[in-house]
């Protein structure tokens, strides 16, 4: 992925003034394609809402189909019961892809990909979508997990709630490449580069009640977000 | 970390209305300790505003001094604006520690540890305390690269902005442990367990404009989160 200049980005939809990338604009990428690919690999969102005046920021986990971004939880949880009075979210993904290490403190940095999505959540209630939603959450966490696991009752799916956000109102803003030290640091003898960070999976721990014969499954094997 | 039962943390300090943790209560710990060290491990931040009513979540860095977190920025960023006006934020930040993989569907879970802090932000102007939550938000990322690097100069410290928010409003969740699949589920051949994972770092890649015998500096060899 290559560091794009604000003239070069193509603007897929047009942004809306909320989500125009306001700071360093060179960063700022706009493209449907790249949007959905960050969406699609970010592990978990940080869902804002606003409760009673205060801004609020929880952690969740989310999927998505064509321009649907499904989040999902317990129609108890303050965070979902917002969601389902329809109340405006901000929904942001971040992927750090590296530290960039520059000779001076002021230009150190970070190599990231993160997307803003803003919108009003609809509650999904029709049961075909709510099962395609519920198996891409799923499945963005761990692919074909839904099709290796003991279905969904009727009751389990009641009792979880689901929204749809539209990603119409979406940006990203990307940084890439080595640090941009000063002209005047060039000569300084300090080492400065770029340290790639990537979420890794460890061996898998099998669970306690496993029963003879469990297989790990191939959604489990080889497990990376890429 | 094991889990925690309700009954068995300790509250400091007491959890207002606001960051006591509503949902599945036995996931919540407000230990000092525990907070400040999930506000240390954790590489970025995301901060929520509320911007002319709409709430508004970016990515950031953080650095902690004692009961102090620290956030930096350009001046001109909306988000540093409006912190500079002292209107509140809540700032989350989430350590993923496993994919929680169950037999039902329903039951899939991740590990993890997230701290959600509400504060009203104050700007740092002592310069005495800018430069030590400078530091703090450098050695944050990699330990020790403050006093590897070329120092900041008087105008670069004048371009950033610098804001603390207390910990006092602060509270934990975390999940640990295997898969909490139902007791009918118990004899299904499928398997569950846990997958770790941690943001790995990979060979750091040397900036192009390296002087000749720039060695790799002791905060980049090794480098892990823990």
């Amino acid at each position: 992925m290559s560091r794009h200049d604000a003239a070069e980005v193509e603007t897929v939809p047009a942004p809306s003034e909320r989500t125009e990338v306001r700071r360093l604009p060179e960063r700022g990428v706009y493209d449907r394609d790249e949007i959905t690919a960050i969406v699609d690999e970010a592990l978990i969102c940080h869902v804002g809402i606003v409760h009673e005046g205060h801004p609020v920021v929880i952690p969740t986990n989310h999927g998505r189909v064509g321009d649907a971004l499904y989040l999902h939880g317990s129609p108890a949880s303050r965070l979902l019961r917002a969601m389902k009075r329809g109340e405006e979210v901000c929904v942001t993904m971040t992927i750090v892809d590296g530290l960039v290490v520059a000779k001076s403190a002021f230009h150190n940095s970070m190599n990231y990909r993160s997307v803003v999505v803003f919108g009003e959540p609809r509650v999904v209630d029709d049961p075909v979508e709510k099962e395609r939603a519920l198996a891409a959450i799923t499945d963005h966490v761990l692919p074909g997990r839904w099709d290796e696991s003991r279905p969904m009752t009727d009751a389990e799916a009641r009792a979880t709630l689901v929204v749809a956000v539209a990603l119409d109102e979406a940006s990203a803003k990307v940084r890439t490449g080595p640090p941009e030290d000063d002209e005047a640091d060039r000569e300084l003898g300090i080492w400065a580069g770029v340290v790639p960070l990537a979420l890794v999976a460890a061996a898998p721990v099998p669970a306690p009640d496993l029963v003879a014969g469990a297989e790990l499954p191939s959604s489990v094997i080889g497990y990376g977000r890429r």
